[in-house]
């Protein structure tokens, strides 16, 4: 079979001259007579490939200096338990802003470590947008704010960036779980105490998890808190006090590269709001087809959407795999179809679905 | 370059044919179109590699039923916080047998979680040999006996089983690191509580964690566990709880199908016991190289040795890299040289290393 459009949530999507340049290196990277999987994380020739990838993602999202970048493990789930146990060490509580499946898995895990105060939630409609920060209630003295910028399974955005100091609280550090979305649209990381995402979407194979975490943010561990998780730890050994997964890290430089010769964040964001329109001008006008979340809080990664007729799932999916369009299902959770369109998707692929849609619905709506 | 000869401690060599058939897979995983780096890690092409990766090492381990395999994250240093976490819920204490660096380290982590008794040691005499099971001290109620049954960097293995049978204490679990040496000689998995292993020597790549946990060790995890960490959670979702290092399990899979080609575990011992017997042989032999381990409880897998004069050692090392035998320098802790010889070294490896041996003792020694 000739390569799919692959609309999975993740993991998801990769761009094909970076599996192409893997798939080249495989038995000898740059001369070396190994293959990175083979190579000693501790030689030189790994030292430059984890140096170039960290230097890269710095670019790209231009992270100021007074940040720190690590290369973990465990996924988005592992560090709903890890940042607790890193952040509440010397405080007594965390606010949660609610706004989908992961951040409410994310303040359970939570409620192991410390007190919990949910500053907003938008569950009580559905988690369908985000409540807007004016009416946040922050807790005293929290350790941090919890907020998810994009929802996967919903298929929420934050349309707005949090900026504490809008309400009075730039005091509080902002952790963001951005697994779905980072690297998609421009940032300004100075707004956020933690960034992390598992790398499964926009950053490479699963098995990496990404944290970018401010310096004063390090140092403040639970006892309990495992030492191969201690930011400190991880931090002081560049993500090496434990073996760091080699591969996944190599696969997401080389996806950093590619993005950088993409033109960086900002011109992904604005092929990434082309692709996004492209589908949901399609959806809305399509007469047969719905994304039922709010207008300004549509994400731009993630498009759960349900036919007119849900007797009709199987059939779609079946000839939507059949005109190799894969992984439309939706999460089981919200039931319908979603489509995952991550950087790594091109608007060809978005336009291939769009085309199989409206075939679809002329045929059977 | 060529390939050269990589005795990396880990990440290790790999066998070729696992790279070359996973570059082959790159782009299109038997026709599915997609890489397995891009597979949603629910779907029926991951789901028939991660069960036919889990069947594969059942059969060359003859893992009986009653035990679970985990495919986890964070490599065995993040297990040494796991593994308390999860077995010391319902006992106040763990004995620990300290061989090496690496059950050091297992034992001083175990601290954050419970009483930790040694129960036996040999680092008086600086880790050369595995202390004989008659004299291990065990506590009155230990949730576990903790072994390193390879140790890395000292290039300590076990020359015999734990059987606490043997000194009447059966009914206590033994817990085993065999990072570095599973799946390089035949064990009885029965005598096991545990068995767990950082992939990066050899399974596969850096990034996934192999546990096989007997069912009755299941289900006692502390309050404060991570769920992604939480055995009982890992098991009840067959290693899906986070999205688990699909990658990874996949190349190990692969090596799981290779050791079968090769004959299997009991075949594989063969070849690393003649490889290493060529080694010792011959360094024994030598007048110029030396091995400081006791001769029952030398590794089959990691041989560290000393130069006549040490002064050479850079010569050595750089002489050594033009002749393509490469990362052969000693662990910092250890000084001198070591070179490791996992499952994937083949013996014209360790000929081609000994040939180099010979002929730079006779030039320079």
């Amino acid at each position: 079979m000739s390569r799919v459009w692959n609309f999975s949530a993740g993991p998801a999507v990769l761009p094909e001259e970076v599996l192409r340049q893997a798939a080249d290196e495989m038995l000898d990277w740059h001369g070396s007579g190994m293959s990175v999987m083979e190579m000693s994380h501790r030689g030189k020739e790994f030292i430059s490939i984890i140096e170039e990838a960290e230097a890269d993602l710095r670019e790209l999202l231009a992270i100021p200096s007074g940040y720190r970048v690590l290369f973990m493990q465990g996924g988005a789930i592992a560090e709903n338990a890890i940042i607790p146990m890193n952040l509440l060490g010397t405080r007594r509580a965390a606010d949660y802003v609610v706004t989908g499946s992961w951040s409410a898995k994310s303040e359970k895990e939570a409620r192991k470590y410390g007190e919990v105060n949910i500053a907003a939630s938008s569950q009580a409609g559905g988690c369908t947008t985000v409540p807007a920060m004016a009416g946040w209630k922050l807790s005293p003295d929290p350790a941090y704010v919890f907020t998810c910028t994009n929802e996967t399974i919903g298929g929420v955005e934050y349309p707005f960036e949090p900026d504490l100091a809008q309400i009075g609280r730039g005091d509080v550090p902002v952790v963001a779980d951005m697994s779905s979305n980072i690297l998609s649209r421009v940032i300004d990381v100075s707004r956020y105490g933690l960034i992390f995402g598992g790398a499964q979407k926009n950053i490479g194979p699963a098995g990496v998890t990404l944290v970018v975490v401010r310096d004063d943010l390090i140092g403040h561990a639970m006892p309990h808190c495992p030492t191969a998780f201690d930011f400190r730890i991880v931090a002081d050994n560049h993500s090496m006090y434990n073996t760091p997964p080699t591969y996944a890290i190599y696969v997401a430089g080389l996806v950093f590269r590619w993005l950088k010769r993409q033109g960086g964040v900002a011109a992904i964001e604005a092929r990434n709001v082309a692709k996004a329109k492209l589908l949901y001008d399609f959806l809305d006008g399509s007469g047969f087809y719905e994304n039922r979340v709010d207008p300004a809080c549509r994400s731009r990664m993630n498009v759960p959407f349900f036919l007119g007729d849900e007797a009709l799932n199987d059939t779609f999916l079946a000839e939507a795999k059949a005109a190799g369009l894969l992984q439309l299902k939706g999460h089981k959770s919200v039931g319908g179809m979603r489509a995952s369109i991550y950087n790594a998707m091109p608007i060809e692929g978005v336009q291939a679905l769009v085309d199989f849609l409206r075939d679809f619905a002329a045929r059977k709506g």
